[in-house]
């Protein structure tokens, strides 16, 4: 997934069209208004067209204000624009956490002349504490006047919280062309582009959208398709990655569709479609494995597949069993081959197992046959743990399906991290 | 929970009678066989007297042999020893494993004149070793030689892995006599005691049996009240703790009761099985408690109790979940009174929560009322986490069920022990 050649644009032109502003019609802004002491910490993204919109949502049962008014808001009808800050999760603040949320958007629709209800507001960051709402307001209007200026870029960097790297992504792909463009050729094809942009990295749970993630795309398409094709993507992506377990009151994976790519509206079930939801589940999944490989204190990057479960459910369950296992999170920093705690997370899931047939591989050496230690060497089993990225591939051997998950090591810094956020 | 007083006893025969070598009847003996460098690795518990027994095991799918072997064991008749290492588990060790671990028992009744069926066995270590069986062998002849003159104390240390304390207590407590010693009289009392010794300190998670742990008693008492009294107990007092979340393949609660007392045998339902299984109940918190405070790399010691759930099981999952929190448990050893990653730990356990309701207190200071921040000096708060001992007191406001569980933080010293456990 490479981000598309620049092509004929100028390097500042080039600046400003990355990840969520790629795909045409939308632009954005990221600046600092000092929730946080110097980095960027407030977005505002725009499309000059209405969006058709889908959304995942934490289901933490303390759903922090953002995600009350945005879930609503993705229900109810189309989206022009989403403002979001870091360093304040707006989480656990009550009715006035509600109020402030509402204002974030209020304020944001005033800007840019449309209606609160095409805004939708995210937040993320700690837990617990009041908004700083007047700077925040200062914040949207700076925001709003820069979207010519800025781009995704400048965005991307203002929602980080402990990411290490700001994270976007797009692709590029073709579907049939809208009767208007077209030459009246069924067969006639159009590019749209999918751009994206997320951040992490501590509070990664699986079985959710565990992050913040905002995607635009500039193809038309249906909301009954964007929904399904939202909702499978992060099925794949961002539900098959741990970092730690945790499940955060603020996630939420937002897709914006403006469809001014000028393609045949794309409709569930149809070709086009399949393509669609291909490229989406694409750009999440990369997203996703960044959101790993920048995860707290992480010092390696673990790719877990399971193969030969009787159910998809199995299959995921046992790989996110070992992916979630703290034993072999601290094995892998630790640099240890130790397949017996792989084993032992294998069999504390509550997928079917049958322990005498397991085979386990840690990269490309098998360290276990039928549930057994297999004839291998101590010395190549380390070698594969000594780069930074590690393959751990499981055998169940009892029928068809199969899984991949994502997640990172438990290191001394994630202890360190998550130790002082606050102070 | 106090150990029994010494009493006329000399100090010799004091240190030859703690733990599980306190009620009468039991001798034990630790003894250093080779399979680790230099510490203690095996030992011996006897009852001079038919034992019966109760067992609690691990839910692991990959139950390593002595779990197999033992369980079947428990299941059919009753004891007279059991015999345990550390160092190694025989865990996914295939049917040479399963040969090991009979043959332990085997060598112990040898040496012990009894019949193999009468001889539990039990392994703590690493996963996926042979059985270095001359050694062992060796050690079983060695301990069962000294049980007159050794005891429960080294008994204790031989169970240790990365205990960094052996772990014993025990308790004396009256029932009715049985007819041979009383005098006629319904009210007759006899003194039977409960001994037991256990050992943590990593791969602990809740809803299991996670950890060795041997209990004694001479109480005279049914197999059906045995039974019953020990899961209620681990119930209780195991299934409530958790270090890392990790179930290990291993997992083993045992109580032997020799009915040497004299008491009436203690039958379900009854009085005497009440206050039998009260101490029992004790006795299990007792180890529980300490297994955590003696946690990998633990700093601080957490109870964490939940009240006005709607059902006793909303209560323990509620604690659970937020004992198990990573976040959590790095914010406890980093002393920040972070309380929305407790809340979000709450809001993401499978209970029934109303997130307006939720009252949260860090020790003496309610820094949640209804779901929101309360009023409270941050100073305050930073304090009630300085000390080793910290208590979170969860309020639900939805019912009258009640739970408490026990946690220790996650440390620097929690990913080094881990991170290079075999090396």
């Amino acid at each position: 997934l490479n981000p598309i050649s620049d092509g004929q644009r100028s390097r500042k032109e080039s600046r400003k069209r990355s990840g969520v502003t790629l795909p045409s019609g939308f632009t954005a802004a990221g600046v600092h208004c000092g929730i946080k002491k110097k980095k960027l910490d407030l977005a505002v993204l725009y499309s000059k067209d209405p969006c058709v919109a889908a959304g995942v949502f934490t289901e933490n049962k303390f759903k922090a204000a953002p995600v009350l008014v945005t879930s609503k808001r993705v229900d109810e009808g189309q989206l022009r624009a989403v403002v979001v800050n870091s360093g304040n999760a707006n989480a656990l603040t009550g009715d006035s956490g509600l109020d402030d949320a509402s204002e974030m958007a209020t304020e944001t629709a005033a800007c840019l002349g449309l209606s609160a209800a095409e805004v939708a507001v995210a937040s993320t960051g700690v837990i617990g504490v009041p908004m700083p709402m007047e700077r925040i307001k200062k914040g949207i209007k700076e925001a709003c006047s820069l979207l010519s200026s800025l781009g995704g870029g400048s965005a991307a960097r203002a929602i980080m919280t402990t990411d290490t790297v700001p994270k976007e992504t797009s692709v590029s792909f073709s579907v049939s062309a809208g009767t208007a463009l077209s030459s009246g050729a069924a067969s006639e094809k159009v590019d749209v582009t999918i751009g994206g942009m997320a951040k992490g990295s501590g509070m990664i749970r699986p079985n959710l959208a565990t992050l913040l993630c905002f995607l635009t795309t500039d193809a038309a398409i249906t909301k009954e398709a964007l929904d399904k094709a939202l909702k499978n993507s992060v099925e794949h992506s961002f539900n098959m990655i741990a970092v730690d377990n945790d499940m955060s009151t603020n996630d939420m994976v937002l897709v914006l569709a403006n469809g001014t790519a000028g393609n045949a509206v794309i409709q569930y079930p149809s070709a086009d479609y399949n393509e669609f939801e291909k490229r989406l589940k694409d750009v999440c999944i990369h997203l996703a494995k960044w959101v790993v490989r920048d995860g707290e204190g992480a010092t390696k990057f673990i790719e877990i597949n399971v193969r030969g479960a009787r159910t998809f459910q199995d299959a995921k369950t046992t790989a996110l069993s070992v992916a979630c296992s703290s034993l072999v999170k601290t094995a892998m920093f630790g640099g240890d081959p130790n397949w017996g705690r792989i084993l032992a997370a294998v069999g504390y899931s509550n997928a079917f197992v049958d322990p005498h047939q397991v085979d386990l591989w840690i990269g490309p050496v098998q360290v276990v046959r039928d549930g057994t230690a297999a004839e291998y060497s101590e010395t190549s089993a380390k070698k594969t743990l000594s780069g930074r990225d590690i393959s751990v591939f499981i055998d169940l051997k009892l029928g068809e399906a199969d899984a991949t998950v994502w997640t990172c090591d438990l290191s001394y810094d994630y202890v360190k991290v998550n130790g002082s956020y606050r102070s």
